[in-house]
């Protein structure tokens, strides 16, 4: 438990002037050394009572630390487009490079701090948004983004004074935010309510430090002791075992690539006949008013040459170009590297009314990742969970996902590479990857049964089909698209 | 003169298949030895007559290319942010890499053939659409992005059959656009308007190539042979003594760091009494309602050691941390080199109520990339039309854009050398760099003189201001900003 004290201790300029000199040089020295090693991010979560001190501190350490490797996560309304989005889009967006620092101003607990402090906090929502914040910030410690954060308190009495001092003058009325005022007013149950919220998210990982606020030496090297200690913490992540979501429900039965029936066919004439009516219903969905508010992600995973390209195709000619973006998925760049791997996701999400096509997406952890040895056991097992709350977190902001795997059996692959080495326009698709691919198979199989099995949840289930047949899937697809489209605007228009 | 005839050349499925099967052979073989070269990005614009089948072919370029390394560019409303920013920001902010194809749907040319259609088209609105596409276009092809703008045309006949044939079935009539239904009402002022816009915007680094879109054969070869020509065409760029702009209007005298006096000083009391001041004043406008409008720029350049980070603190604390952004301008990433200079800035352009700082800026291309030989003497010498006319698209969309030289004599930064080698928290600052910027003393000089001469624009000056001392610009900058948005707030109001 967190004690939030109502004494303000105090420290003399004279005091404090020799500790400063050299917390800043030492400050400087830590930054330049994980500048230089580049191994894991740093956020800084500056938090804590309205009138405390808290911009002043950003101020600090941009003038303390090399202010040009450190970014500023600060949001407000004017920020605009980030409203449509999950809630922890615009902290994942901005996330600094493996190196750098960021200092997260107006964070993620501001909700959680809100609802707690209100007369009759709802613990439902409490707890859902507490849980929102262990997961992220589980996720982002487990892939190379430390956390410390820290927390601005002082006793009621000197908020009081604080705010009465820069009010005194015009030339510092204006650091006096509105909110301030209202603060003295409410100051205990804001102060238990953050002492509640401190010991419900302080971790090992992601541990809280209160600083006092009261006196500015005080506050100044409290604030660069906590930032020193954390840029020279060795790595501590999560345990595994210690996990604090459950095991995720997945849909029973799983599916899975070896009972599946891989010669499911399609006549010519059915395909004719079905194609146009799907697309055409598709696009009617598409143009529809209700739609304007969904975000769509359609993502395709399957093995090489299984026909993934070719069913988008049949699937964007229904849609207005200005309306998705077909998003292939390679090799990560150097930037991409430097960030947690779903972090280019993040970047990638469609705003309400648009689609995002995904031709190979962020399950690429758990199968080309896992296979060829690019991920870690510990890091591709971990990854079911965080992909699972990745795409429950979507959900929850109004998105709707679909998750397709094309699945052909082995001697289908042989015959369309060979084909495609042939063909004058098919054979730029044909590399020696996609053959050292296959003489992974078996590797690739096992991956993607137990991605099913442990993705493939009731409410973000995979649609594994049978692709041998290039027609069937074709259809399939688009059918899955409008009927679950269909039921999700019903369901809003109701 | 372009001439869009009222004949619709045919072609049969039975010639058109081996044609188009050579076609798509040698479009991908065109594109992949683009995608190996790097050297120039393709943009295809598709234009024309709505019922023309631009859609259509937007998805024939993805099927009969490698969808993977083209991205579309389409944007609607929904896009959202947009609204806030220049008109071109949105195409400058998506520009495809080098080796990579951009298709442009719905472009920059439709409020321009909007207003060329209307009953009274208003010349001096054409005119400046005009102009500013003509810049766009040049800026791109003089820097490696070649473009070929396709304008699709059929005759009005043509036109309205193709509607109704596509309106007599419901799988089918979703490709009609509500827009199509009005073309043939007016379809004689749209074509006239067509070609007239045509003929005024045609440009051997940005051709128009007229597709004639009734019969679907000879739309898609037509489609294909165009764009195959734009990927084999040689790198033809304007020529730099046909520029389209006149000299840019310079301030006189623009001013120069000869005749500056270096010495200018503020004594310690005023300086103490003077900061805390004019930070309130910023503090308020910038919180005031009307500022929630402006977009504001904030750029700094001057000698290493002149001063900029610590003028740049003394500007944020008068700051709320959310509505600033500070912005360290260094040598450009990988990503980067593959696009235009002005790409990363477009990309990191404020939205209205926000503030960008630039600690070093654009302005580098006629700085440290002339005075290295990073960019050519044509690069370097265009670079001033280019961010003239950069900076005057910003403040025609609503942006405030203040520059600022500080400016310290050689003895100076020696001593800001020798003083920052030996302090524990300023060594850092400190590289090798900036010992050999300093051998080119005089270069830089020149290149800072010539830049003042060529972008001190009436509308955009320069601030040069003396730094030996380092009070006196901290106290300027903040007078000359405060300044200049007062102005602009009471301008607003009144």
């Amino acid at each position: 438990m967190f004690a939030l004290a109502e004494s303000d201790p105090g420290l003399s300029k004279k005091d404090a002037d020799p500790i400063e000199e050299q917390l800043r040089a030492a400050l400087l020295k830590a930054q330049y050394s994980r500048l230089k090693q580049k191994q894991r991010a740093l956020l800084i979560v500056i938090a804590g009572i309205d009138g405390a001190g808290k911009g002043a501190s950003v101020a600090l350490l941009n003038e303390w630390m090399d202010a040009r490797h450190i970014r500023t996560l600060a949001f407000d309304k004017a920020a605009g487009c980030g409203k449509a989005r999950p809630f922890l889009w615009r902290y994942w967006n901005h996330l600094p490079a493996k190196g750098k620092t960021g200092i997260v101003f107006g964070s993620w607990y501001a909700p959680l701090l809100k609802e707690a402090a209100r007369k009759k906090p709802k613990q439902k929502k409490i707890q859902r948004l507490a849980k929102a914040i262990s997961q992220f910030e589980r996720t982002l410690a487990q892939n190379d983004v430390q956390i410390v954060k820290l927390w601005y308190h002082l006793s009621k009495q000197a908020q009081q004074k604080r705010t009465e001092a820069l009010l005194s003058s015009p030339d510092t009325a204006w650091q006096v935010r509105p909110e301030s005022l209202k603060v003295n007013k409410k100051f205990v149950r804001l102060r238990d309510a953050a002492a509640l919220t401190l010991s419900q998210t302080h971790a090992d990982h992601a541990p809280w430090v209160v600083v006092p606020a009261a006196d500015t030496q005080v506050r100044d090297v409290s604030t660069g002791r906590a930032v020193l200690k954390a840029l020279r913490k060795q790595r501590t992540k999560p345990s595994d075992h210690a996990a604090s979501s459950p095991e995720p429900t997945v849909s029973r039965p799983a599916p899975s690539l070896d009972e599946l029936d891989y010669h499911t066919k399609l006549a010519d004439d059915d395909y004719d006949a079905l194609l146009p009516h799907w697309q055409g219903r598709l696009a009617r969905l598409a143009r529809d008013k209700a739609f304007e508010k969904i975000p769509l992600l359609l993502v395709f995973e399957g093995q090489d040459a299984a026909g993934k390209g070719g069913t988008i195709r049949r699937i964007t000619k229904a849609l207005d170009p200005r309306q998705f973006r077909a998003i292939p998925v390679s090799a990560p760049t150097e930037i991409e590297l430097a960030h947690p791997y779903l972090w280019r996701f993040w970047r990638d999400l469609p705003s309400p009314g648009q689609i995002a096509i995904f031709d190979r997406s962020w399950y690429g952890r758990v199968l080309v990742e896992r296979v060829e040895g690019y991920a870690s056991q510990t890091e591709w097992l971990r990854a079911y969970d965080e992909i699972n709350q990745f795409e429950s977190q979507l959900q929850n902001s109004g998105a709707v996902i679909l998750k397709f795997w094309l699945a052909i059996d082995k001697d289908e692959q042989l015959q369309r590479f060979r084909e495609r080495q042939v063909s004058p326009f098919k054979s730029f698709k044909i590399t020696p990857d996609d053959w050292r691919n296959r003489k992974q198979w078996d590797a690739y199989l096992q991956a993607a049964n137990d991605m099913f099995a442990r993705t493939s949840t009731p409410g973000c289930p995979w649609h594994v089909l049978p692709a041998n047949d290039k027609r069937h899937p074709r259809i399939a697809v688009l059918e899955r698209i409008v009927t679950t489209l269909e039921a999700k605007l019903e369901h809003q228009k109701g």
